[in-house]
């Protein structure tokens, strides 16, 4: 980029902007009331990155897109994958835009590939095109090409963690569908208490500690996004849990007031 | 790529797959009845680009989207002729999918960047990768981001054009709303006459002939298209013109089958 000015990465989880049990089905109300709390904030440079929730996960498991190319009758599986995608965004962008937010939807898959699930290429030049005309670029976790499995599923977790490395950014903002990262997962324990600040060091004995119970992740379903989001943190990239779903915990974080959630630190 | 077997671009215009008069309004019996017989037709590789039509026309207008950045209130206006790009992209897109072709939705803006409206680089990397799986890309006319003049608008004429000659395509069909090129307008003049089949030479004499008269495009918009199609034409790749309003004829040209309209050779 011409300008190097700190940006702000805002993920957006699949479980906040769709309702997560039924087929493609949109959290409207949800998309609009985050659509309008990004616009009454003013950090920008600042890239969305959004995940597929319930318009990505049924059709992916159905034709098995993650585990990459086996058959041809995966292929309408992985156009359909797509497509799906390209509706949620769709939604996302439109109320941003509503909103007056000049976003820019970035097809993930047209830039973004990957090698056994992990990226290997990227082509940021519509990326940071975009943002050197102002305008906010929007991408998604998506179904995309890998050297190796023919195609799989790259999560919109990875793409934030990618980008801010690549971009480097000055930090993630992770919206979720909890208040943050707990001792143990809130759901099924009680006396899970929320974590407001850790240290990578913290963290990374933290994951070992569970790293063996992976299957049954006790952080509610949190172990994934930490292993995305440590390789930024380790370049200085800061990260703060929220969560999306309470109305104002983004807009807080995005104008870096005092929010209720997890601060993750070098 | 790495095969090289011998590709098809068909290029649907836009005013084929839109009601042209209303903005953003698509002609759903031509999307679904082309979508069919492209299904018929067993020419893969193929790419299939089309136009923006009433979905481009009218938003990229009122913001000058063609003419470049000039100020910010034309930001949320390329925004949303990109969204209109996608949604029509989407309806063409699922109707493909909708009659079992593995069709890969390509954002154009995402993988062109030009310079003061010339194709100035391009990522095929998704669209490779796409052919390779023998999945369908399917690109169209966008608003793209232009070093000099910030952003423009990228036909989907230019679009197939250029990627003709960058993959090396044995042809591209060019699916119009007239029977081909004619000795005049059509519209105009009941002593126009449909040609049949072109050379580059006597193309080039004939757009020298009526270049003087640009403004007044005695083809009847075929001109531009023309000055498009010529780089192609000089790298061999030979370009059918046939009426995609009307049924059947886009499925004949796919099938190499005797068919109405214009070829233009070498």
């Amino acid at each position: 980029m011409g300008e190097q000015v700190a940006q702000t990465i805002l993920k957006l989880g699949g479980s906040v902007i769709t309702v997560k049990e039924k087929a493609s089905t949109p959290n409207t109300q949800a998309i609009r009331r985050l659509s309008k709390e990004i616009s009454r904030c003013c950090c920008r440079p600042m890239i969305i990155v959004h995940g597929g929730g319930s318009f990505g996960h049924f059709v992916a498991s159905k034709y098995k897109i993650k585990e990459g190319y086996k058959s041809p009758e995966q292929l309408l599986g992985f156009s359909k994958t797509r497509q799906n995608m390209v509706a949620l965004n769709k939604l996302m962008v439109d109320a941003l835009i509503m909103n007056r937010i000049p976003a820019a939807s970035v097809q993930s898959s047209a830039c973004f590939f990957t090698e056994e699930g992990r990226v290997s290429y990227v082509s940021l030049k519509p990326i940071t095109g975009f943002l050197e005309l102002k305008l906010v670029p929007v991408l998604y976790g998506d179904a995309v090409l890998d050297t190796k499995l023919g195609f799989t599923i790259l999560s919109g977790d990875q793409i934030a963690s990618n980008l801010a490395i690549a971009l480097n950014s000055e930090r993630i903002i992770l919206g979720v569908d909890v208040d943050g990262l707990y001792t143990s997962d809130p759901k099924l324990d009680h006396e899970a208490e929320l974590i407001g600040k850790i240290s990578l060091r913290e963290l990374r004995r933290m994951l070992a500690k569970i790293g063996g119970a992976r299957t049954t992740d006790v952080t509610g379903g949190m172990l994934g996004k930490m292993v995305e989001m440590i390789p930024a943190i380790e370049k200085g990239i800061k990260v703060d849990i929220v969560n999306a779903k309470k109305p104002g915990r983004v807009y807080k974080a995005l104008n870096n007031m005092n929010v209720l959630g997890t601060k993750l630190e070098l």
